[in-house]
């Protein structure tokens, strides 16, 4: 058996080791509550890592955690291609998000294993640590450090939300590498994600061709108030960082709703204040939120609608407010040879697809900074993620696995 | 020495009480941080049993873990009196708020054994169990308990905000004790307790007379939504239990701002959710508000403005909303007698007074419900409680402590 433009992926060999994956840090029903740098990340982690060993992969863990898994090629001084994702979930995540990307990649090298064949540029199938942020902020982290938009020791000394620090926890479950955490130069990045979004579903498409990304703004601020009992405080008084906070999340939905006609989206999705308790006005709150849009200048007028709301919500509740941090994202970032070599694949084999933006973030964007990059999307059943009921069928993996498989041969033999 | 019209408290002598208090479950600056049933609790309270003990009262502890510590009257056949408030503080709380009041009632013990004086009925001092509800919710749990409001079961099932139960807790510290919790024949209850506001001190009064409370709606909620994606799914698909959430706590200080001339006040005090992570939208959150208003026909206005805006800020956020507690208060619950009682010495003794409505919660709302029931306000520094900046010097005390001693004494005596 050799490669050829008829071999295709063993769609059966993949799903089985999404349903490994899916017995590992397991959620709500249905679901993966498999959090970053968690007991079970461990076990996800040292999974992957025995597949790729038998597969003939050479494994090195980065000082971030991430996980790189190369195949040589027939030309080693060539820069390598890498085909990634992540492993880690939300709290309430599903088994696909993140994970059918860093599965496609081992089903990739065991079809080529399997044909005997071996690229001129060498392959790497790359596990990032700590994509969804669902323990430790900001999202995307260790593929952010990767591109050297983060420095590796601010990435250690982020607290998780349960307490432990970063660097801490990478020890802890041993997978505290020692390759440095830096790019290099890399020929290309590509990555297969589940759509997370309902128009492949709903259009009945097989594959989606991502074009770029949704420009995206988002924050994370803090309201500085002041304690006062909740009684005899008269209104104008008051400074209730909680307040503040509501009132910002508030004016950032109505910007979502403001904005809906054209596809815009605005969310609030994390509130905390400080005591928080009945009785008393809250000194502190903290809160992200951010605004996307398709149009970049529509995005940006609802990012500045975001940022007036902030300040004009803290003079409503007596407080002052400071953006902590901020984030942009999204735009067609990624490489136009690339994203063409992914649609002339799926239309070679004859899949059902369009061209299609992701709405969500994902660390081809890091990667978007550094080197050409695409992404692939499948469809998911009604869009449905970060929840348990998130779910796909083998089958909607068949043109994004295949269309990866060759797209990604094309451009290592070239 | 014996007792007459002319016996005044010792000013020193209490103060020094409060000084030791201040020692006790030290919060930022200046303030306390005395959470009920911690082990400064415990030290507070055994401090407590040991001025009571060597003052010559009988010490016995209830069911919920309530102080009471009795000196027999002469004719121990009628119905005692009961003097109180609380030791527990809120996570920011002041030296003042609740502790005065317990030990203002241990002072007149003191100059009654100074004077050799037994009065005719017996003296009750109490320590209310979590007045403020700021480790467990409800707060005033206790004197709530103690009228028949709550079962013993139920309180003792409370769960903190950091984990232990109740009962638990009770037992862990040493306070949980056999008396039966119920309050029996009471022939009165005094509560002497800092304004907690700003009024007498911006009149520059020596005392308040206390003739009732602000009426006051309250509830705790719970909203139910559903994860997702915070980026590509619509906002018509949203059912975020963060943004209800917000939405309704928005709603109920703008109630606030619409009744602040009135002295209206509406208050959004806490907001839980989950996960509340970035990157997903939130399936459940908790809030708890309140409003309060002098005028009853207004705040029952204002109570169902609130209850109208939690349905509607969940429909705007396509959650559900559903009410999983709910109290009133305030009113003119007080006796007559007993206020004109207080009056009457205020007078007699030339202090500066005037009449007053309580704007906070105490336990006297709960006895209230049971017998006589009365309140002194004191004097604090611009209004300012539940903070670390709470301020009172000893002289702010002189009239309220004058005025409890005298008219506890002759109710006691007649």
């Amino acid at each position: 058996m050799t490669f050829s433009p008829e071999t295709r992926a063993d769609l059966g060999r993949f799903w089985s080791t999404l349903e490994r994956s899916a017995e590992i840090g397991v959620g709500r029903p249905g679901g993966l509550a498999r959090l970053t740098l968690t007991d079970d990340d461990r076990l996800m982690r040292d999974q992957f890592v025995q597949w790729c060993e038998a597969a003939g992969l050479t494994v090195e863990v980065d000082e971030v955690g991430s996980i790189f898994a190369r195949r040589d090629g027939t030309d080693n001084s060539l820069p390598p291609i890498l085909i990634g994702s992540h492993l880690d979930t939300q709290i309430n995540g599903g088994r696909f998000d993140g994970i059918a990307g860093v599965l496609a990649g081992l089903e990739l090298v065991r079809c080529l294993n399997d044909a005997g064949h071996v690229t001129r540029r060498p392959l790497v199938i790359v596990n990032w640590t700590n994509e969804e942020g669902a323990r430790f902020s900001p999202p995307m982290v260790a593929s952010g450090a990767f591109v050297g938009k983060y420095a590796v020791d601010w990435v250690h000394d982020l607290i998780a939300d349960d307490g432990p620090r970063f660097g801490d926890e990478l020890a802890r479950i041993g997978y505290h590498g020692t390759r440095p955490c830096k790019a290099g130069e890399i020929d290309a990045y590509f990555e297969l994600h589940i759509e997370q979004g309902p128009i492949l579903d709903a259009e009945g498409r097989q594959v989606g061709v991502v074009t770029g990304g949704y420009p995206s703004h988002g924050m994370r601020v803090r309201f500085d108030g002041q304690t006062a009992h909740t009684g005899p405080t008269p209104m104008d008084l008051r400074h209730n960082a909680l307040i503040a906070g509501a009132r910002w999340l508030t004016a950032v939905d109505d910007i979502g709703w403001d904005f809906a006609v054209g596809d815009g989206k605005a969310t609030g999705s994390r509130l905390t204040a400080w005591p928080n308790k009945p009785g008393i006005l809250s000194d502190t709150a903290q809160a992200v939120a951010d605004v996307r849009h398709p149009d970049p200048v529509t995005a940006r007028v609802m990012g500045e609608k975001m940022r007036r709301a902030l300040f004009a919500s803290a003079a409503m509740a007596g407080c002052t407010a400071e953006i902590e941090d901020e984030w942009f994202w999204g735009g067609d970032i990624f490489d136009r040879a690339l994203v063409d070599g992914i649609r002339d694949q799926a239309i070679r084999m004859g899949f059902d697809w369009r061209d299609i933006r992701s709405q969500a973030g994902h660390d081809a964007y890091h990667l978007a900074m550094h080197c050409p990059t695409a992404m692939i999307f499948t469809p998911c059943k009604g869009g449905i993620t970060h929840n348990n009921a998130e779910s796909c069928e083998p089958e909607d993996f068949l043109a994004g696995l295949n269309i990866l498989l060759h797209a990604v041969v094309t451009r290592a033999d070239r």
